[in-house]
C-alpha cells in the first residue's frame, strides 16, 4: 500500500458547497512508524456539521485548515499495524478523514466491537455518535415524561430517527417533522411516530395546532429557521428545547437566524441548552448499553443511507442541506466484510 | 375601619407608566364575613414585574383586569380577625393590593414570623421575594462553581444584591452592572463585589472584556437590552443564563427585545432559563433558612428603598424603570411598629 485516495478543503465555501471547494485526489502513504497503524477506512460518516467544520464561524473545535484532508467520521479495519496492541483485522471508529486510507497512531479513535447481529453500518452510523446525540439530547435535556408532547424535526435523519423512538418508549405523544411523504410515512409505520408533518407540502404552525393543540413540551431542535420558529412558537410552559443544531443555517451567507424569544423563554420558563454530543463521552457506555438493549428488544430500529464511493462523497454530502438523504447517511469506501 | 384607600388600574399603560393609568382613591370597605380577616397594610413591595401586569401581554399569572385593584406584594398586620387561627396582632405577607386595607381569606398570603434583629423591611423585602429569586436563579440554574466569573446585571437592586453577595459565599469572581458611581461604589465596598461597571459612565462591552477577559460564565439576566446583548457576547463555554427579567424592555411598546442567539448557545453549549420565583415555592423554606444564617453570619447584607405614603405608588413604581432606586423599593403604607 503506497498511495491512498483523500479529500482535502481547497477553500471554504461560500454559501452551498461547490465544485472545487473540496479536492479529490491520490497522494502517497508513508511508511509506518512506531506506534502507528494503517487503516483502511469502511464507512466515512457524512454528518450536518461537515459544513460548519469547513467554514472559520465560530464553532466547537477548530476549524479545518485550507488544504488539509477534510475531517470526518471513519470506520475501518487495521490492515498494517506497528502499535502494540493494535492487530491487524481489528476494527476501529472515530474521527478520521475522507480517506480511504488513515495512517494514524489511533488519536481520536477507539476499538469497536462486533455485536453479533448488528451490521457494521448500524454499529458504526447509529450506535457511534448518532445515537448518543439522540439520548443525551432527548433524555438529559429534554427530559421527557409519559404523556408530554415531544416534536422532532429532521425526523427521518439520522439523529431524529432514535430520538423519536426514545420518545415512545419514554411514553411521549412523538410528532416528527420531515420532508415529503415518504420519510412522514416511515416514521410514522415503521418507527411508531404518533404523527409527522412533511414541511414541503403542509403549513408545519398549522399542523402543531392541529396535532398539539395544546403545546408542546419538548422541541429537539435540528433545523433552525422558520420550522424552529413555528415549534418555539408553540412551547408550553416549563418546555425544554435541546439544541442539537440549525441545520437550514449552515449554508446562510449571512448568517441570519430565527429572533430572541427571550419574553417568551422567561414567560414560559423554557430551558434552552445548546450540546454537542462529544460534550457526554464519558458516559457514552451508558447510551450505548441502553441502546443496544432496544435494538435487541425491537424498540429501536435504524435506517441508514449508504452510498458507495468515496469519490462521490463531496457531492453526497450536500443531501444532508437539501433532505436528500433518508437516514444515516453514510458513503461505502469499502466493503464491510 | 370603613374606608379603605386603593391604587385601580385605570387603563392599561401604553410605553411608560403615565398619570391616569392608575387611579388612587378611597372606597367602602366591607364588613368581614365569617372566614375573612381585615389587614393593614405596612409595607408594599414595588417590583419589576408590576409593569406586566398591567399589560395584557402574555405573562405568567393572569393581567390585572382594567378597573381593578392593582396587584402588588403586601406585608401587614391583622387588625380584626373573623377567621379561626388569625388573630389580631398577626403578621402576613404575600400578594395583595395597592391599599392601606385588605379584606382577605388569606388566600395568596402567609404568615410571617417576627425574627429579633431582622427589621420587618429586611424580612418582607428581602427575604419574602427577592432573596428566594436570587437564591434558586442563582443556584439551581446558575450552577455557580468557585473560580467562575458571575454577572450581574441590575447589580444595587433587590435581587442583584442578593445575587451577587451569594455569588461570593459561593467562590465566584463577581461583577455587577449598575448605574451610577453610588450604586458600584455600593456593591463593591459595602457587599464585596469584586467590580462593578457603570452603565451610564462606561462602555458594559469594554468593561467585561477587561474585568473578565476569559469570559462570563454565568450571567443573571435582570435587564435586557443592550446590556444583555453586551454580556451574552461574552459567554464561556458551557455557560447559564438564568433568565430572572428584561425590564429595559417592559415599557416598550413595539416589543423589541435582544435577536436570537441560537447559533451561539449551540457553538457554546449554553443553557438559558426562565425562571419565576413562584415555581420554587414548596422549596422557600429552604432559601429562607440559608439566607437567614447568611445575614446573622454578616455574609448578606441588604438594603431596602423605603418610601412613605401610599398615594405617592404610582410614582415612585416609575424609579424601577428608570434606574432611580438604589436597593429593594417599599412603600412604608403604615408604621412598621
Amino acid at each position: 500500500m503506497t498511495t491512498r485516495h483523500v479529500w482535502r478543503l481547497a477553500q471554504r465555501p461560500v454559501g452551498d458547497i461547490a465544485d472545487g471547494d473540496l479536492v479529490y485526489g491520490a497522494e502517497a502513504l508513508p511508511p509506518l512508524a512506531d506506534g502507528q497503524f494503517l487503516l483502511q477506512v469502511i464507512y466515512l460518516s457524512l454528518d450536518p456539521t461537515n459544513r460548519i467544520w469547513m467554514s472559520d464561524q465560530e464553532q466547537y473545535m477548530p476549524p479545518v485548515e485550507v488544504g488539509a484532508p477534510m475531517r470526518g467520521g471513519v470506520c475501518g479495519r487495521v490492515i498494517e499495524s506497528r502499535k502494540a496492541g493494535v492487530a491487524v483485522g481489528d476494527l476501529y471508529a472515530g474521527l478520521g478523514e475522507w480517506a480511504d486510507h488513515i495512517v494514524t497512531t489511533g488519536l481520536g479513535l477507539s476499538s469497536l466491537p462486533s455485536i453479533p447481529g448488528i451490521p457494521l453500518a448500524t454499529l458504526f452510523g447509529t450506535l457511534g455518535l448518532v445515537g448518543p446525540t439522540a439520548y443525551f439530547g432527548l433524555l438529559d435535556i429534554g427530559q421527557p415524561k409519559p404523556g408530554e408532547t415531544l416534536v422532532v424535526s429532521a425526523a427521518a435523519g439520522g439523529v431524529g430517527q432514535v430520538v423519536g423512538q426514545i420518545g415512545k418508549i419514554k411514553g411521549c405523544r412523538v410528532i416528527g417533522i420531515a420532508g415529503g411523504q415518504a420519510k412522514c410515512d416511515y416514521v410514522v409505520n415503521e418507527l411508531g411516530f404518533d404523527a409527522c408533518i412533511d414541511y414541503k407540502s403542509q403549513d408545519v404552525g398549522a399542523e402543531l395546532d392541529r396535532l398539539a393543540p395544546d403545546g408542546v413540551d419538548i422541541n429537539f431542535e435540528q433545523v433552525g429557521g422558520p420550522i424552529m420558529v413555528a415549534v418555539l412558537e408553540r412551547m408550553k410552559l416549563f418546555g425544554r428545547v435541546p439544541l442539537c443544531g440549525m441545520i437550514s443555517q449552515y449554508n446562510d451567507v449571512d448568517g441570519s437566524e430565527p429572533p430572541g424569544f427571550w419574553t417568551m423563554m422567561l414567560m414560559r420558563r423554557l430551558t434552552v441548552r445548546g450540546f454537542i454530543v462529544t460534550d457526554f463521552l464519558p458516559r457514552f457506555p451508558e447510551a450505548a448499553q441502553a441502546m443496544l438493549g432496544w435494538i435487541m428488544a425491537g424498540q429501536l430500529k435504524t435506517r441508514q443511507d449508504i452510498r458507495p464511493g468515496l469519490e462521490h462523497a463531496a457531492t453526497v454530502v450536500k443531501d444532508l442541506y437539501s433532505g436528500g438523504n433518508f437516514g444515516k447517511l453514510l458513503v461505502e469506501v469499502s466493503p464491510p466484510a
